[in-house]
Order: structure tokens, then C-alpha cells, then sequence
């Protein structure tokens, strides 16, 4: 076992995700709130220009920004480049403060409810959110282990990086009870890590819903690269149900019903994600697993 | 009686409005589905450029250029002065096919159903919105003559404006249902003003509720312009519904609840309506009254 030392909480990093980043600006304000015995919690707003601007990003997206041939690469000089770079030598493992634990915060148009997003499946981040779960049942657990995001987001800096996603929360405004939620999240994940660190921690079960990547599907277009269809209304906001072969998936616009043509159950999150259209991404699919921690 | 004779549907007036954007397209590949004998009806995308961007306006917010001194002011040049003069040129009162009726789409993040918003409340108008209202209940109707939006708004070029809007749906998004109810809406305002033109119509009801426009509710700030407290959780959505003297309006980052402090009833509308964190509202507040028409 590793002691934690360094947590870093950010928010701010896609600009218009103003829940995040208002949380953060409090926990700014008052520092005693995220300071436990143990180790130093500090905090990042990601991207201070998009979020003056009220916008996802300046140039690109910040959150797909530190693959680390990226961060060496001196002539990538765009603001996020530039950006993510500063946060490499703040809290990257060469930085000055190397992070431990980096949990960054966002808001997404779909119904994810409160969701803990891990990029291993490695036993520490396992048993922090079966932790969590087990306190916070409504919590679900995505693993974007096998999405490449452990390589490119700003958490991929930390030895062990969690995204909280929150919604539905449309882009450029806050959400009160969301906000609310987050903040309770953040402080059990702050109290487990000082009880981890005195080695003092009973896990209270011993399995976990994880919610796999399976892969990305995009929405129906033509020849010009134009969206056919929308989501469908019977899917719009039922992320985390299950999706059956057969079963609606988008309409288009003439009110021709598009079903899933797979054959197996899958359940689709990320439903209708307001930055993901120019991603090519409706939803991801992903495979429910009861996993022993 | 003046006969209609133009009629112009437009959508995209803010370019991260998707649903009445993709709508206006459909129309613009079937044409048929929009033309009635007795009027041509015109479609329009608003802003065009903002469209392409995906934002809301590229310099100044479209629906606000259309103030005639400003289209007769030759030194204002930005995009949207420049574009609020070409349509003016097209649809305005002294344009090549001066519109009769403007029927421009939009969405809210707020949660305003199917809402029809009214400039003024002449005969002609309200007879128009009782019969959409009697045959599809769900429809709200916002006068909203008294805020200012019969002089600046992109509908405001016509004889008669109306605006549909509808919510909640995220900037940048779009959704199905409320897509579908929209264009349902739009066969209906087109049938009623083919009888208009002939004289055939038989108006079913003999009175409305429209919720009046009495004034705009900022958030709480400090000294600096920053928001210091988030809608309420108990009036997140609650648009239309009674908001009661003593009842919670506001809930600070601390915890706080800001109550309202009217000595009157009233219907708050445009709830959390991203878009008007900038113009400092956090919502309308709004009567109820039902009227004869």
C-alpha cells in the first residue's frame, strides 16, 4: 500500500460545466472544508479562458489533451496545449506536487444520474467505489478502462483519476441538487482516502455494479456527414436501462423508427450528450458486471 | 379582416437551438408539407453562421438586432447587425416579401413544455392561440407585450409575431418528442390561417389563460457580479407553477434558502434558462389571468 500524499479536485475543466466549477470555487473559498489529516487536498479550475468564455473549450478539448507524447510535443502551442502542459508540471508525476488522486468534475446532458468514472479496474479504485456505493446506493459505476481515457484526460495525470459526471444538467447552467450531491460525494471520497491511509479501512462489501465500455455509436447520418435521426424518445434519458435487440434507438426526422440491431442486452449511457454530437457519439454501450472487489 | 399572404417559418435564429433548426431543414426538403393555398409560406434560418458553430450568436444575440434604429444605423456592422438587415430586407415591413406572420422556433433549457409567446395581445393574435390551445391543451400561452420583445425581436418584423418555445431541452441537443409536438403545432397555426384567409373559421372557445410578463429576477450577486446562489431545488422545473410569498426561490452554495419575498402570487417562467445568465435573469415572473379573445 502507497500512502496518498497529493489529491487535486477539479472542476472548470470543459468551461461551460458551471456546477463543477462553482463547487470548486467554494471549496477556494473555504479551504477547511476539503483539508483532512494525512495528506494535501488541492484544487484546479482545468480551463480558466473557456470558462470565462462560457464555452467547452478555447481551441480543443482540454480533458483530451494530455496524451503524454502531446505534452512533450513543444510545438503544440494552442491554449489547451498550453494549458494542459501547466497542469503537467503542477500535478503531473514529474510536477511539482505529483497527484495521487485526481477526481474532476463534470456535468453531461444525459441522464447519468451521479456517476464515479474509473479508468482501471485496479483494486484501489475498485474498493473506493464500492465505498462509495455502498453509502451512496443511487451511485453508478462506469469503467472506461478499455476507452483510451486513462490516457488523455486531465485525471490520467494522478496514479488513480475519478471523473464525477452529473446530469441530466443542460451546458451553462447549475443545478442545485446536483451541486449538493457532488459536494457530499467528494467529501466520503476525501474521508475514505484519510481512513485508507491509516490502513484503518473495513470494506463493507465485497461487490460492485461496474457499468463496462463497450463501444461508441453514432447517430445516423448522410453522405454530407448530416445527422438523419435523433434520439429515440422511448431511449432519451434511460441511461443505465437495458436495451434489448429490437428495441428503438433513433427517429429520424421523417418519424422512421431505428432499432438496435445487436443481440445482446447492452446498456447505453451518455444518451444525447450535447458535446458528444461533434464527437460522432449518440451514446456509448456498455455491458453491466457484477465484479468482486 | 387583412388577408395573410406571406407567412415565414424560421428556426435557428440562435444557432445551438437544434430542434427548430433541423425542423426548419426538413421543411426546406418538403416543402409541400408547409405550403397551404391562399399564402406562400417561407422558411428561414436565423443565423446561419451560429448555426455552423453551434453557438448562439457569433457577435450579439440575434433575436435582440432587430430594434429599428439600429437596422437603420449603417455604422453597426458586426455579424448579427449585418444579418438582422438582411433579413429585414427580406421579410420586414418595407422588405421584398413583407411577412404577415413570423413563426420563429426556439428552446429553453427551462422546463416550458409547449409554449406559444405572443407580442401583443390584439383580437387576431389571441384568437390564434385560443384555437391552438383547444385543441392541444398542453399549449402554454406567455404575453410577453409587455417586455420590450415587439421591438427587437426577429418576429418583430412581421404584422404578427409569434415565437414557439419549447423545453427543457440542453443548448446543443436534440429532442424527439418535443421535435414531433412542434411540427404538429406548426400544421396547426398554417390550417388555421389558410381559414383565416377564407373567412371560415369558428373560433371554439371564447376565453384564454396567458401568463402576463411583470419582471425579471436576477440571482443573488456580490459586489463583483458573481452569482452567489443557484435555483432552488424546489423551483428547478417548476415553470408555470404557483410561486407562493414565503416560498424558496434561490439556494446559496452554503445552503441557504432565499426565499421570495412578493406579497402577491405568481408564475415564474424561464426557469434556469442558460442563456440568460448573461443578461443577469434567472427567471420571468409571470400572471395568470384568463382573458376573453
Amino acid at each position: 500500500m502507497t500512502k496518498i500524499n497529493h489529491v487535486v479536485l477539479s472542476g472548470g475543466t470543459h468551461g461551460n460545466e458551471l456546477n463543477g466549477m462553482f463547487l470548486i470555487k467554494k471549496f477556494q473559498q473555504y479551504t477547511n472544508l476539503i483539508q483532512r489529516p494525512g495528506f494535501s487536498t488541492h484544487i484546479l479550475i482545468g480551463n480558466p479562458k473557456a470558462v470565462a468564455l462560457g464555452i467547452r473549450y478555447v481551441d480543443q478539448d482540454l480533458n483530451r489533451s494530455f496524451e503524454r507524447e502531446s505534452l512533450e510535443n513543444s510545438t503544440l502551442i494552442n491554449y489547451e496545449d498550453l494549458r494542459a502542459r501547466t497542469i503537467d508540471q503542477m500535478f503531473g508525476p514529474n510536477g511539482t506536487t505529483p497527484s495521487d488522486v485526481i477526481v474532476d468534475l463534470h456535468s453531461t446532458t444525459a441522464n447519468m444520474g451521479l456517476t464515479l468514472i474509473v479508468d482501471s479496474e485496479e483494486p484501489f479504485v475498485l474498493q473506493l467505489a464500492a465505498y462509495l456505493n455502498s453509502i451512496q446506493p443511487l451511485l453508478k459505476v462506469f469503467s472506461a478502462a478499455h476507452a483510451g481515457r486513462s490516457r488523455d484526460s486531465l485525471r490520467s495525470l494522478a496514479r488513480f483519476g475519478f471523473c464525477i459526471e452529473v446530469g441530466p444538467i443542460a451546458q451553462g447552467i447549475l443545478h442545485a441538487e446536483l451541486f449538493q450531491k457532488t459536494e457530499a460525494l467528494i467529501h466520503l471520497i476525501l474521508d475514505y482516502l484519510k481512513q485508507y491511509n491509516h490502513n484503518q479501512f473495513l470494506l463493507p462489501t465485497r461487490s460492485l455494479i461496474v457499468y463496462r465500455y463497450m463501444a461508441a455509436i453514432d447517430y445516423p447520418r448522410n453522405e454530407f456527414g448530416e445527422i438523419q435521426a435523433m434520439i429515440h424518445p422511448q431511449r432519451q434519458f434511460k441511461d443505465y436501462e437495458p436495451l434489448h435487440p429490437g428495441e428503438p434507438m433513433f427517429l429520424t426526422f421523417d418519424g422512421e423508427t431505428i432499432n438496435y440491431e445487436g443481440n445482446t442486452i447492452v446498456y447505453p449511457i451518455f444518451i444525447n450528450e450535447a458535446a458528444y454530437y461533434e464527437k460522432g457519439i449518440a451514446m456509448y454501450l456498455t455491458q453491466k458486471e457484477q465484479i468482486a472487489v
